[in-house]
């Protein structure tokens, strides 16, 4: 790469992301654009003529994803650039957005170049992965993950049903069982994202290269205890349920330490009590317990520790415990060859970068399980995330991206192995 | 006290707990007969009536606090007898209302066996004691603590003014300034209330010979960290607000043992989380404090050392730290020779008791401000309070009934000392 190379036209990326950040933002509240919103329409409809208008096919799958192609031909698999347009309640400009958009770029400005491919290109809008209704939704469809009766059981926290909300704009969202695509039709999967957290940022290294997507388990655990007043009740005549919660909590980082490894992370992010009066003693408390690692092996270990901890301080103390897996997520290792690559091309284009996981879910971690998949991090400034603080230095983008653009042209310029 | 003596009508009382018990029953979610409502004004009316009925005078101050007087003259100081009859939303049948209740019947009782009186008696229901407006609120009007500024603040937890709440019943809220009674028209004020704590039932005795009424302070305590992504957030790079919260938490019996006392209690009953969502980290969070004790410096020394550990803590965690003191009222000593009284009264009763203190408010709290103040408990099963559950058994509250008429009977027949 010693001759100019290829490069992405940054300031269009920059007026695009400028452009789909306006739709959906509510003043200082952030942007609203949850799935199939009307700004989550709005959106679709504007990313739709910016594919016609960069001379790509457009197509829409089944599960609403919406996809650009270059050098389509239904024969040969595809190289696959993924994220969502889609964003919590107030979130911020490129949680998804911006991978979305760095995908059109990267296949504009292959188009644009006209250079001749060995695999065909697409860009694709993931509905809904950001969980309106349940989330990873476009992925799992194609991935052939979804059921007729997780589709018919979807539905929002205000009780609209998937079914209504994609109705409302002529969708069926039955056909979402027709997007799932064989896993030979895809070369290989890539995703630029946000970091969402501080590591790339607090270390100022301007790209991060995934090595694997933390699995987690989610619990809602219950303790029962007595409620009883504040006053009258002596001490050691208490069943104090948020004492046995305290006490747990702070059992956390010892857990990790013996049975973690470095990525792994625990949180006790909602806690409520009932009655919840402050001259009352809580009789019960009702918390989650968000884990996560890259391996296995160790969430397997680290499940059986906090339940063995929950249970012998709940027996200890005489609370009645119980809890309940909301979530079972498994870890996903991204493609060493592919990581490998990217590690390789960051080092051509001198950008500096540093091995790490994603801890937050994505697309790409539906994506690693029918697809040798990549995934590149930009810094998220300061670790913000759903936040309409949201954010990354222009410099880091633009580095970003013509990284995928590298990466891209590299895995597209491969000879076929299928 | 070997010759036959004066006793209670038992069935009347049983009776007349009952019929008040239905006043105000919301089936099976308990009375609601909260200050000025609608139950309660029936309450107040059926009350009215019973005292006219057993040949009392009727008298309301300007706190909307009825009053039956025996033998009164407005010239000699009374022996007052009180409690109250609103109720929180979801209360039980005895709490206040068995105080009121067992005082009309001792006076009842008096003025049926024609006993000649040195003091004349009052049987005195106290308005909103529970706290829809505040609590306490007929107590401190008799005690002198009002204010205008306070009645005209005063409001409950939808908005509705005191002022309104009684102006609906015809009542002037600023008439409760005209309702203070000076120290020396009082002799002694008694009350006897359920427990509402487990001690006596756990020890099987029938009454409690309450020595002092614990003093409190209430904080809302804020821990001020960041709100980060729960996956993407390495275990160092958090500032959890809620492990601070769980470490203080884990810190209070340490507090307890080694700045409080016997009667030392504190208690972590209302916890809000913020952002409050699983995948979160905590980067807020609000709680409540309760502390008591029966002694002023006990409660001065618990103070210092939950700041001092609060404040250590937050620094440490880099937590930012405030509190607000919510309520902070000094304990108070019951009239020691009015509770040596009850004691031998009781023995001579042959009814078994223990002295013990009160953790919770009471009119008595207020009236020991400013007359000789005595408080008999009688047990509450299981410890239960402020539920629909809440229960005495029959003959607790028959030798509590009659252990109060014996002390009426013994002040009401002192000499006189003013």
């Amino acid at each position: 790469m010693s001759k100019p190379i290829l490069t992405i036209n940054f300031s269009r990326l920059q007026r695009n992301i400028q452009t789909l950040g306006n739709i959906g933002q509510a003043e200082d509240r952030g942007i609203h654009r949850m799935a199939f919103s009307e700004a989550d329409w709005a959106a679709r409809q504007w990313f739709s003529e910016q594919i016609n208008a960069a001379g790509l096919d457009l197509y829409e799958d089944g599960a609403a994803n919406l996809h650009g192609r270059l050098d389509w031909d239904g024969q040969r698999p595809s190289v696959m650039i993924g994220s969502h347009l889609d964003t919590v309640p107030g979130g911020g400009p490129l949680d998804g957005a911006l991978g979305v958009l760095v995908g059109l770029e990267v296949l504009t400005t292959i188009a644009e170049a006209q250079i001749p491919l060995h695999y065909p290109l697409e860009v694709i809008s993931f509905s809904d992965e950001e969980g309106r209704f349940g989330g990873l939704f476009g992925s799992q469809a194609i991935a052939g993950q979804l059921t007729p009766a997780l589709i018919h059981a979807a539905r929002d926290l205000e009780g609209i049903t998937l079914r209504d909300a994609m109705g409302h704009w002529g969708l069926d969202a039955n056909a979402a069982l027709f997007a799932r695509r064989a896993p030979e039709s895809i070369h290989a999967y890539l995703e630029l994202h946000i970091e969402q957290g501080p590591v790339l940022d607090r270390k100022g290294i301007s790209v991060g290269v995934v090595d694997a997507i933390t699995g987690l388990f989610k619990w809602e655990v219950r303790l029962l205890g007595a409620a009883n007043h504040a006053g009258t009740t002596p001490m050691d005549m208490r069943v104090d349920a948020f004492q046995g919660l305290a006490e747990f909590a702070g059992a956390i980082n010892r857990i990790l330490e013996e049975h973690g490894g470095p990525y792994s992370r625990a949180t006790i992010g909602r806690v409520e009590l009932k009655p919840g009066a402050a001259n009352t003693v809580p009789g019960c408390v009702t918390f989650s317990l968000d884990v996560r690692d890259t391996d296995s092996a160790t969430l397997t270990a680290l499940a059986d520790a906090f339940r063995l901890t929950l249970s012998a301080l709940a027996r200890r103390r005489k609370l009645m415990f119980e809890f309940e897996v909301l979530a079972a997520i498994p870890p996903r290792r991204c493609d060493a060859g592919i990581a490998q690559l990217i590690s390789e091309t960051a080092d051509a284009l001198a950008i500096e970068h540093l091995r790490l996981p994603s801890g937050a879910a994505h697309d790409a971690q539906i994506m690693a399980g029918i697809a040798r998949t990549g995934m590149i991090f930009v810094p998220s400034i300061e670790g913000r995330s759903h936040s309409p603080a949201e954010w990354t230095a222009w410099e880091d983008i633009e580095r970003g991206a013509n990284l995928l653009l590298q990466v891209t042209l590299g895995l597209a310029a491969e000879p076929a192995r299928h």
